[in-house]
């Protein structure tokens, strides 16, 4: 976490998407562009994402790479009661700690469950990594949990989103990136040369270009991101500018 | 590439998704998804994905970690004429070949805009790797490239998709990967025990389970993949044959 002492606050963070199910192609993931988005809207930086296979050493070899790098990383996937559930072990793995039924975790699924269907399997999701936190599952119940700066989430969409709400209420985010489009109507060709100009008069301004199929021609979305409203503007300003004035020149 | 004189032949792959807009949440990745399901399909295992910022040091850094490591690598993004596309000089700087305008490429364009309007930026497109093969675009035209075993691709889908089209018709692939689904109407804590015993019958089949949400209960999928078809099929049977047994046993 890098922080000058006037200006913007920055928070970052990784995703890790856990399955074997993902890499097949079999399951679209859908967290990925849920918890990018999120983030971005609460002032945290997603800078990296990996999809990794349910191996225990392609876990592990991950979570420590992306934990030392980035302020904070979102798992999904593999905490639930089978036998191919490994990611709480290979957490364990990862951060050099025991890994044992947790008390907290056995009493909310005894409560769920009731004791007499708890079984073995089930208790498997109580398995947490010692000094881990829980993270609350008001869908089903079984709990994530946060281990050092890794925020360990169910892969079921429904509920790594309740998870997600539960685990950003408590970390601290950054300075938010705002972020304007500026439609177009041309392909990127023309607009190339003079978008590459205000990026250079704006080198605190990121610029976008996004080429899209649009009635069978290209169109563009020009996307512009920065921590500071005004400077944002600005750009903003020259850039429909730069659009108004190709529209009445030839090609 | 590993092949035993009688075993299956497994070729490996990754993705590398290049670019902020995917990591900033405002596009969704649509491209992970299909190049994987298509990689199966035709018998190469996806091992792996990253998602990774336009900065050249980030793109270096992922290209060289799983060229070295995978068979192939499908790269999506970055290639098009705006100063924000540096996926054909990082590759360039990733393998340590020069880059140019290549001759091929240039004459495509050409024919394609006509000298008068092949701009600086359009001529951008152009810039090719020393070394690298080129990947036809039937969509737009500029071309993506083969450097050492990388496929360089466009991040637009329907683009990319006619340029993965082009680059697998020209790799070797492996025996197919095929699996079957066997859906149970049932949440995976039932059926865990068993499955696990299932698994440690057919180590060379691998079982994955997937729960769903269903009608506001509990579903799951239990998905079995192997290159065999006859140890798949008996696979099948003892897990539907599970499931049969729990289905009319009190949970």
């Amino acid at each position: 976490m890098s922080q000058a002492a006037e200006g913007p606050k920055i928070v970052t963070a990784a995703i890790l998407v856990i399955g074997d199910e993902i890499l097949s192609g079999r399951t679209k993931d859908k967290n990925i562009g849920y918890i990018a988005e999120y983030c971005t809207a609460i002032g945290i930086d997603v800078r990296e994402v990996r999809v990794v296979p349910d191996l225990e050493d392609e876990i592990v070899t991950a979570v420590r790479a992306l934990s030392a790098r980035y302020d904070h990383v979102f798992s999904t996937g593999g905490i639930g009661p089978t036998h191919d559930d490994i990611t709480a072990d290979s957490m364990a793995k990862a951060f050099g700690v025991s890994i044992d039924h947790d008390p907290r975790a056995v009493a909310i699924l005894t409560e769920h469950y009731g004791a007499a269907s708890l079984n073995e399997a089930r208790l498997r999701m109580a398995r947490i990594p010692a000094g881990a936190a829980l993270i609350d599952n008001p869908v089903s119940k079984a709990p994530g949990f946060t281990i050092g700066n890794v925020h360990v989430m169910a892969g079921v969409p429904v509920i790594m989103q309740a998870m997600l709400d539960a685990v950003t209420a408590t970390i601290p985010t950054g300075t938010k990136m705002l972020s304007a489009t500026v439609p177009a109507s041309m392909g990127e060709g023309r607009i190339a040369a003079g978008l590459g100009a205000i990026q250079q008069d704006f080198p605190d301004v990121s610029i976008g270009s996004y080429p899209k199929m649009l009635d069978g021609g290209f169109a563009t979305d020009i996307v512009l991101r920065s921590r500071d409203a005004d400077r944002l503007a600005v750009a903003v300003r020259a850039v429909e500018e730069l659009i108004a004035s190709l529209l009445v020149t030839p090609r």
